[in-house]
């Protein structure tokens, strides 16, 4: 083992401490008072879509499935515990064996998403359930806005294939989720070995300025670059002057050049140039790859330029505006000694909830589009042929239902997404700010 | 072993694949080129502070050069790496050995920084440098955001505790380095236990509002938490009704109670009749902790009413409308076969850089204010009684000093942006949108 004193990343490391402190003085409390076995419901969604958002998009869900199962407590937390007198030493006995063994029901990984649609709910004891907030709201919090922001441009790019870029943009660990989350809503490949490594998402990259800055000439690098990666490559045309960069990458290359990249300037015109100007050299197919600054806006403004390909960073790994869905998790229903049910909700106009046990469904028109999403408080939502029932099993007593994790069900839910899309209807697919494209009827 | 298949937080995780696929390639041909070897200055500095900003706040120092030492491949990431024909078989034996051995200098952590601040130089071969750009940038640009934020969060309290309660709002490992960041930039405690284990930052926090739902009252859930935590706790009043709340609480707790957390409402009136009524109930020591959304410009709006504490949650963990530093990472030098160096600079006007060795200081007037940014190419920077240097030793030879690392390492860090922000001149510290507070001076 030659670095035998680092893990291999298959490791688990425990999620437990990722977890603010009054979740855990809540629970010391309530095994005090005698609360902490009563059956409870708590659910996550959002109050509102991001302001002029037209939908969302739910990701996370396989991930947080993955972080539950590593929500165990080690030794070395449980001292940190005892150590500051966060709770009591009797309940640190308790954290020693917790792990999550209620039922989880929700939307599915890639599904849209609405104003207060119910997209988890964990059925569990309060103390099972209380503690996981910070965990879910994380996972879904972050991996939703990618996923939202991702397809909206996966909407302006008209089928054109986008790339993830966005890593250096983005917390390292979080840049690995966020690319996760860009691929389930459309991107068909990303820079990030680890997130290649991890989830099965395709690789892609060549070079960047500084392999042209390294070598004396700029011929010198693309002669390099092709020696080591084949003219199939793509290079990277715009360090000097772009059109002397074509020029050389032809006669480098040959006119069978796998593509070149513009990552500056005026991308309309240049794109155009660039074209002619390959096209001119005989490189009618070499690809077009453009990688600056791109946001929904700048690549649906690229829709009649000839570019094959765009290359997203920034904006897509920090919610181009929303770097956060906004979501809550709330308790929404507890049992009583008797066994029925109270529904509990908060009062505060702005920032309340509906209390109660929710279920929803999609109500879809006779051209299939989406006319609303129902919301139903203690019955069934879906009460109309065409409604599409929105709620599947997650996990059940503790066991994350196989089909939504790992890679297998990081594909599922770009498939999913995709044709959950078709749903949206004309006027959810606007770039422009706006209304939700479906109202949220509770029922 | 009652968690054996968790490992503990401690083991370190390899962070080698946290890493575009174009920092490989460029790898494999230049192993193949000959030019990995050729000795280079890689730099990572800021074009520009995000639009509006009049400082930014260097963070991210001591994590990287921790992520560093862990730039480690497994076994496992060989494996995944040969599979995808990422690489040349060749260049997964020099990767197997891989160890970052060169030199680092640059800010110290906890600094301001301003355009093209020369932040970091990594002093070492091609093929060891270029690899570092994704990782080293995703560390940076995230948590230089969320310190530039919290900093002018930290004005606006005026001295006044705040709390850093975002952990929610953001992927679960960014919120970790998140409120280590918002810590260095002047932030008291923050909720992340994590952050409190990992790096000794000070951890707060009592109650939701699930806790006084789970109850049938809000006494019963207001005696239960006093019961566990005693009448030094802070109660959560405005579930239902404020005034209310408040009641039941000094009648619960006593006069003297704690802490009263108010989090919706409009703050500087209900903060106001929150004090005035407290007082009336003879709890005059009984402290105000608000948490509503604030954001740098709602703290500042508060500075006239009677709060004690902020708690802090979306804005400061997503850099307050800047999730991203936007820092980037050039190839500004590389040695020539006779030994002397050349500077090697992109030619794009909008995305530029400055090439050459860097050497930066600050000018500091007769009063202690800090009056320009001096950045200095291939010569010394400071030139007057009164420059203060910048650039200090980070890693050498491969080790990074100790000083940067660990949790003594984050409270230098604390203690540095504390002095330095006394450096600022009054126009850094308005809240208003403007031009960096001095300007950056190439000599």
């Amino acid at each position: 083992m030659r670095n035998a004193n680092v893990s291999p990343l298959t490791t688990a490391t425990s999620t437990a401490l990722l977890t603010d402190r009054y979740e855990l003085t809540m629970l010391d409390a309530a095994l005090l008072d005698g609360t902490a076995d009563i059956p409870c419901l708590f659910e996550l969604f959002a109050r509102h879509l991001p302001t002029g958002r037209r939908y969302g998009v739910v990701a996370g869900t396989g991930r947080l499935l993955e972080a539950l199962r590593d929500f165990r407590f080690t030794d070395e937390q449980l001292a940190f515990l005892r150590d500051e007198h966060v709770v009591r030493p009797e309940t640190i006995e308790w954290l020693a064996d917790y792990r999550y063994d209620g039922n989880v029901f929700g939307y599915r990984e890639g599904e849209l998403y609405f104003d207060h649609s119910p997209l988890v709910t964990f059925e569990t004891d309060f103390a099972h359930g209380v503690m996981l907030e910070t965990l879910a709201l994380s996972v879904y919090n972050y991996d939703s806005a990618v996923a939202s922001a991702a397809s909206r441009m996966t909407l302006a790019a008209r089928g054109r294939p986008l790339a993830e870029m966005g890593s250096r943009r983005t917390n390292e660990t979080a840049a690995v989720a966020g690319t996760r989350a860009a691929y389930i809503a459309g991107f068909a490949a990303s820079s990030n070995l680890e997130a290649g490594r991890r989830w099965g998402i395709p690789t892609m990259g060549t070079a960047a300025h500084a392999w042209t800055l390294l070598h004396d000439t700029e011929e010198e690098a693309f002669r390099a670059q092709i020696e080591a990666m084949g003219t199939d490559t793509t290079l990277l045309v715009d360090t000097y002057d772009i059109t002397k960069g074509v020029e050389t990458a032809i006669r480098v290359a040959g006119p069978h050049l796998g593509g070149v990249r513009i990552d500056s300037g005026d991308l309309p015109s240049t794109a155009a140039a660039v074209r002619r100007q390959l096209d001119a050299l005989g490189a009618t197919e070499t690809k077009i790859t453009v990688t600056n600054d791109l946001t929904e806006y700048a690549i649906a403004a690229l829709a009649a330029s000839p570019v094959d390909s765009y290359g997203v960073g920034t904006s897509v790994l920090t919610g181009s505006g929303h770097a956060t869905a906004g979501m809550v998790y709330k308790l929404t229903s507890r049992q009583n000694p008797d066994g029925s049910w109270t529904a509990v909700q908060k009062a505060s106009a702005g920032k309340g909830h509906r209390g109660g046990r929710k279920d929803a469904a999609r109500r879809i028109d006779a051209r299939g589009r989406a006319t609303a999403e129902v919301i139903a408080v203690e019955k069934t939502a879906a009460t109309q042929p065409d409604d599409r029932p929105l709620l599947v099993p997650l996990m059940q007593r503790g066991e994350a239902l196989h089909e939504h994790l790992g890679a297998a069900g990081t594909r599922a839910a770009r498939e999913h997404h995709a044709r959950v899309l078709e749903e949206l209807p004309p006027n959810g697919r606007r770039m422009s700010s706006g209304e939700p494209a479906i109202p949220s009827l509770f029922v």
